[in-house]
């Protein structure tokens, strides 16, 4: 590696890039590019391009996932792959996933521009549903097919609210290619999507791993009465059990702490009438924890008082894993690398475990990965308040500069 | 009065007269007769071919309430009136409003068959909309109308799911007429709803009055934000304040007592999905309690519940009064006609007030008025299960006759 100049990100290029691409699916509720949707596709003809522009060799793999790969000295080096999404929840905010992929671009142009060569190619992917809301196909959509974790059988039956399914929309998108490259190491740049790192005023979140979690569904059945005739003491309220679990579930988290998350998010009660005790409630518990150990421990106790819950207010309840996922660590040596890296630039640092699913947990499974966090204002996502300043989208993107110049070597 | 024979209510034609009305709207899942829906109209046709074979003379008010007249020797004297409804929530059973409906012709059958003339005239008034729930028009709509508490005005704008108003449908229904008869005193029979008369093992409710009952509807706004990435220490969750005031308020109920019940039937979360903190939570308290000082304190502690759980999760809540139905005091000499009457039959009896709401406490406002509860096997009550024996359904049928005929001299 023989630099012509110091390399740095053009923060304003960046920025730039992220507003342009925030516009495409744009209302005034946010910007909506599901998967494969027209919006996404739009989004994907612009990343495109931008690659075009920027020289890359760009191509497409079996699952739609876009590659754009500045070539190295050693062509038969695996490359060092830089990833993240484009695809949105509705009404997203411009940064989640948008920042990875682009910030990325932003690498390898300046890398461009101080004319600089390395011994391993550096890919930019950008992996198709990340998101998973569209066809309600679990999210990772595009790097689960990649690391062959699933293949697209069962995506032919995930159907989109107009009966459109995954496969259906993927034959359709015009992005499906043949080849994928394998990735010598994986790096993803990501906004935080919490208000930890602008709360301890820290500049670069060094994410360790990804949390394990596990998805409940508790259904508890009492009986349906009146609200008028039927007295307190005869009552099997299955709403006034699922609403003692919420109450007991809050303790729970804070009682395991290390950082456990609980997030009863989801409940739906039968009738749902004003005058009628609830016969029915559904309970959707969402439970988070990087040690796999308090994980496990935490599951046993949230299923006890679910089940106490249900007891004490004469009550049944059924209760349903709806998913599990393991927690990944990530290597010690890739999480040192950004730690070093950060410090080397002069930015503030904290270790952190990701609370939200990531493609990075995935691509771990196929290469050495790791991920980068910037901070997000008042820790907001997945709505138009998403914000991270252009100095701390820049601060992030110069330490992911500096890992894949020493990666790609 | 000079009876030829010792009237008794006929309880196999009774019993007869409400299994075939129960099959009008009937499917498997219960049967459904919507205010002024086509299954009203025909269950009304019925109604007057009953009335008409009865010898009743039959007419309707400007309400589409049906009145059934047995002639009196004082053809000048106001009729002593035994009335309830005959339409039906979605999927109900056969015994709600439809028993007293079908006594009051059980009576008049009765007094025909031993050839009793009274002094005053005896009329069965089937009233219309009791139930509400088609047109949202608050119930006990035809009695409302009849005894001035609202007029059609408001009416005009309240309109089924397709978008028929009460009027239109009112206009539509071939039962309108002009004329009203001003009640003596009203007699209203009607199942139970609860439990109480079953787990007591009475066989008459002898009903004071009917509670007094608040709905109030609480909003509670905090944040939605990320299950995973938002730590549970920032966290703003409506979904909490909720819960924590269901479960709060379930105790409050105990310790108002003396029958004091309070029901948070109905729960609405934004936005609802199992990985997202709900940032809203719309919960909808009914509280009920017959002596009206004890209620108003349950209505301000219930405020003060749902203020205290949203400032201890941190989120806001805006409480609205959505209504407020006075108690009615049955008078006391009315209350001992039937108390009495039940005992010279030798049944045992219960005073109790009703928590569900009847015509009965609206035309209280016009003339004495009473009510008699039949037991609900397990207190069953707008569901297919719906159940009162045939000898319960006698019971109550013949202290009725036995009280209206000491009314109507």
């Amino acid at each position: 590696m023989t630099p012509k100049a110091v390399p740095k990100i053009d923060i304003k290029k960046l920025w730039d890039m992220i507003a342009e691409m925030g516009n495409i699916g744009k209302s005034a509720a946010g910007r909506t590019r599901l998967a494969l949707s027209e919006e996404d596709l739009a989004a994907r003809r612009l990343l495109v391009q931008w690659m075009k522009d920027l020289k890359l060799n760009v191509q497409m793999d079996a699952y739609a996932n876009i590659w754009g790969t500045r070539t190295g000295l050693d062509t038969a080096a695996r490359p060092v792959v830089i990833g993240s999404h484009i695809d949105t929840v509705r009404e997203a905010g411009m940064f989640d996933g948008v920042m990875g992929v682009l910030s990325g671009l932003a690498v390898v142009h300046a890398m461009n521009e101080a004319q600089i060569e390395t011994k391993r190619p550096v890919a930019v992917i950008s992996f198709t549903d990340e998101e998973g809301g569209h066809f309600l196909a679990g999210g990772l959509t595009g790097s689960r097919l990649l690391a062959g974790i699933i293949n697209l059988e069962p995506l032919k039956t995930k159907c989109n609210s107009q009966g459109l399914s995954w496969t259906e929309a993927l034959n359709k998108s015009g992005f499906i290619g043949k080849d994928h490259l394998e990735p010598h190491a994986y790096l993803e740049y990501h906004i935080e999507q919490g208000p930890v790192l602008v709360d301890e005023n820290v500049q670069i979140g060094v994410v360790e791993g990804v949390v394990g979690l596990s998805w409940l569904r508790a259904t508890f059945r009492g009986e349906a009465n009146h609200a008028g005739a039927f007295p307190m003491n005869r009552r099997r309220d299955a709403g006034l059990a699922a609403a003692c679990s919420v109450v007991e579930l809050n303790r729970l988290a804070f009682e395991l702490g290390h950082g456990t998350v609980v997030t009863p998010g989801q409940l739906v009660q039968h009738p749902n009438l004003p005058n009628i005790v609830p016969g029915e409630a559904v309970l959707t518990v969402d439970i988070r924890q990087f040690d796999p150990d308090l994980l496990d421990r935490g599951i046993v106790k949230l299923r006890e008082i679910l089940e106490k819950s249900a007891a004490q207010h004469g009550v049944t309840v059924e209760i349903e894993t709806l998913s599990r996922t393991k927690h990944a660590a990530f290597p010690k040596d890739m999480v040192s690398l950004v730690e070093n890296k950060a410090h080397e630039l002069g930015y503030s640092t904290k270790r952190m475990p990701s609370g939200a699913g990531h493609d990075a947990q995935i691509i771990h499974t196929m290469c050495p990965a790791v991920m980068i966090f910037a901070p997000s204002k008042d820790g907001r996502s997945h709505c138009p308040e998403e914000y991270t300043s252009p100095e701390d989208v820049g601060n992030g993107a110069n330490v992911l500069l500096h890992c894949v110049l020493e990666l790609a070597e």
